[in-house]
């Protein structure tokens, strides 16, 4: 790894620094049309399909004065070689390294987005091409979701509940697991459970036997809860896990043990009548008055009943409205030395 | 329909409205560089195809200083579930109240185009995809061409003739269907009809038996017709339609007691040897020196004829070039308050 | 062909001229944001797949002050008609003298790259999209890249060896051909050697037999070097070509008697082992401590070694870089009376 400052997880960061952003995005939300980037060039490569990420980025760059370039290559697929030492017969026509050089020749930042390929959660696990971009890049990379981190999303969901509370949560965050019609990545999760408990907030994972975040990760809430002294658990009882709650954080992720076989894997979901973990107005009313996140985009009706989605308590559109305000902030501490 | 103003059809704007925009299109043709929408962002949302509309809004926003982000789906269809009391478990990952929801929040405006899936006019002739932005939209929306209205294209239509004119036009303007190898939308006649007639100027629509505009187009044409006191006519007889014009409109599209059979449509035309409704140098010479629009893309030698569509008496890229200065003018007029 | 401007092959420009933009490119480096372009609109349309010149141009344009639209139609393939005289009833919607014709209304410049269909090369060798651009188009073209000539990227080759060199390079540049999977285009083995000419530095072109570049480019290339007395010379001995040499341009190319048939072509390659063309460290000790230069993308261990590629001698991100500056330059240049 180069000695180049990346924004790969919220895990790299002390909660000083972290805080520091929130700040940054809040005193952003105001001043709309600044020139702090002026001449800087923003390039953001998605390997991936996007829509509000692709949004906020533009806005986020250009509104503070910076030059964006938007790469989406076809078919959400570029082709990339990423070995090296055997010669490049294949299908790629480039390789990573000249990829990433050539890009930081043009760029002050590159962004990139880059989902699994959900073949082997052990290739994946290791974040192949966030890693190589890092590796490579001449210039510090943001990552716009990845494998196995989305800590843009993450840090915009802190602020969303930061500013809800005027502070501190009064109370545990619940993070539970929803049912979906597709085995989707453990990035969303990953990041916002290593963020909460970085911030040292209570956090309360719940989902169905065998739906385990990933080993690493709950090892990184665990070290992070007790470094703050705040409360970390993880439970099968959902209803115990709302209890008291004052954020409701819904999202679906895989089983990393049917990595690969989503038929399956969705096909147990419905002979277990996983379907009941849908955030409800009965599930709400177990809580303190919780509110309701969600990252988006979301199916109703699945993943959450149309009432909550929709509801006085959702914070689903300021979430999604902090994205803008804390990726300023980032991009303005990523690029402050440069 | 929320209180926010949006740019949908020109049957919802006064003469004097209209007329305002014009005058402003004007002007801004000779000042093109401004600042008057510094910071504003515009969000382009393209569900179809496009490439003059494209580029004539890219530079339109910038030229007035605003920031655009243009958002163009892959394979032009973007899964979005509009239906709502039903659980999200098909191919659709997100419905348009969360879609619009969030880019209302980070745009000042959100412009879209939706062509028609023409199955069934039934549905379509509700414009499905407008009409439900424009309910849940925070931020104005302007129509970049839907299933029924395409209104940049009327008002530049409607400029250009102007400019023409110097004026009104000194005789009728005519509207005449021409053959093509596809069933086309009838938003562009629809738009045209409609922002000649709320003009207050003459218009004969000329098409063979079967191709009648929507009746609710025709009703909205008479009732202009009436009010300003001006002509309004449909005819067969495209041979009467042209004697005496002085704009000649040419525009195929399909007929709507056909929609969704395409291939019955084009082969009842061949049979009626439709092929003669191309406006050439001999359908020209009817008319009292008409000059030729058209809205492009179009098929030269089919619906018009290469010397005719070339010719000195054609409009076709003052046209083009007045979409640009026409939706810098509608751009300001629908900021203005913001 | 018109009157105006346009920039097609370095062919076309006095030794001088080129002179003048290597100079400004080199002054541009140093001086990255500009207002010189303020107001002025480059639409940059891409027929074939992009990734270095779609950054390079924005950010060229950009970084002078211009706005510019990016067209990327999907699939790699715009449907546009080239002939007249016939209706057009097939899949192309729109002819080339509208496209062009529009976009010349929007745009002050139009940078086109279209690649070859590699069917004919009787066809392809007239170049027929960049040179119905250019005759229709009612403001400068900007060639980059087609069927014939890369004219960027030998500017940016000449303007990487200038500044290696500090002047003129002292031995001569050898450009060779090396194997590849695929039959690729002659466009930039083309105007690199007709840049080097053109130039007066000497050029030795080395190939297997069987891979001479066209006719047309080889006698220009030879006018050039007699004009400036530098020498010029083609060989199938690469050991030969190599001896001495300051500057090892690799480059693959395709066969233009087997033009169409890429199968039989790389199956020949094969038998004939013509992989021993590689660019290894075993072929640059026979130059004179050459430097190696390569346009990207680039097939490591099948065009040139691991070794060769990423080490010191490698000029390949200078080159990529020297993109921007020189097509900076290019635009100041073409923009520069209107």
């Amino acid at each position: 790894m180069s000695a180049i400052r990346h924004f790969y997880t919220l895990a790299d960061l002390e909660k000083v620094h972290i805080e520091g952003l929130l700040t940054q995005a809040d005193w952003l939300r105001g001043h709309r049309t600044l020139e702090e980037l002026r001449g800087r060039a923003v390039i953001c490569l998605y390997l991936a399909p996007s829509l509000r990420t692709r949004v906020s980025m533009e806005l986020a760059a250009r509104q503070l004065g910076a030059y964006v370039v938007t790469l989406t290559p076809g078919h959400g697929v570029w082709k990339l070689a990423f070995d090296t030492g055997q010669p490049m017969r294949g299908a790629e026509a480039e390789h990573i390294i000249e990829a990433v050089g050539v890009l930081g020749r043009y760029g002050d930042l590159l962004a990139v987005r880059a989902f699994p390929e959900r073949q082997s959660w052990e290739r994946d696990a290791k974040d192949p091409v966030l890693r190589a971009v890092m590796e490579h890049s001449p210039v510090p990379v943001l990552n716009l979701e990845s494998t196995r981190y989305h800590p843009c999303q993450a840090a915009a969901d802190i602020l969303t509940i930061r500013r809800d509370a005027a502070g501190e949560p009064q109370g545990p965050v619940v993070l539970t697991w929803t049912d979906h019609p597709k085995a989707l990545p453990v990035a969303v999760p990953s990041s916002f459970a290593i963020g909460i408990t970085r911030m040292g907030w209570d956090l309360v994972v719940t989902h169905p036997e065998g739906y385990e975040l990933p080993a690493d990760v709950l090892e990184t809430c665990r070290r992070f809860a007790h470094e703050s002294g705040s409360a970390f658990a993880v439970t099968h009882d959902r209803t115990q896990a709302l209890r008291g709650a004052r954020y409701v954080y819904a999202k679906s992720w895989g089983r990393l043990d049917r990595y690969g076989d989503e038929q399956r894997e969705i096909a147990e979901r419905r002979e277990r009548g996983l379907e009941r973990w849908i955030v409800d107005e009965q599930a709400m009313a177990l809580t303190n008055e919780a509110r309701f996140l969600h990252c988006l985009p979301v199916r109703a009706g699945v993943v959450v009943s149309e009432g909550v989605l929709r509801g006085p308590r959702s914070l689903v559109l300021e979430q999604a409205e902090n994205r803008l305000h804390i990726q300023k902030a980032i991009l303005m501490d990523l690029l402050s030395d440069g």
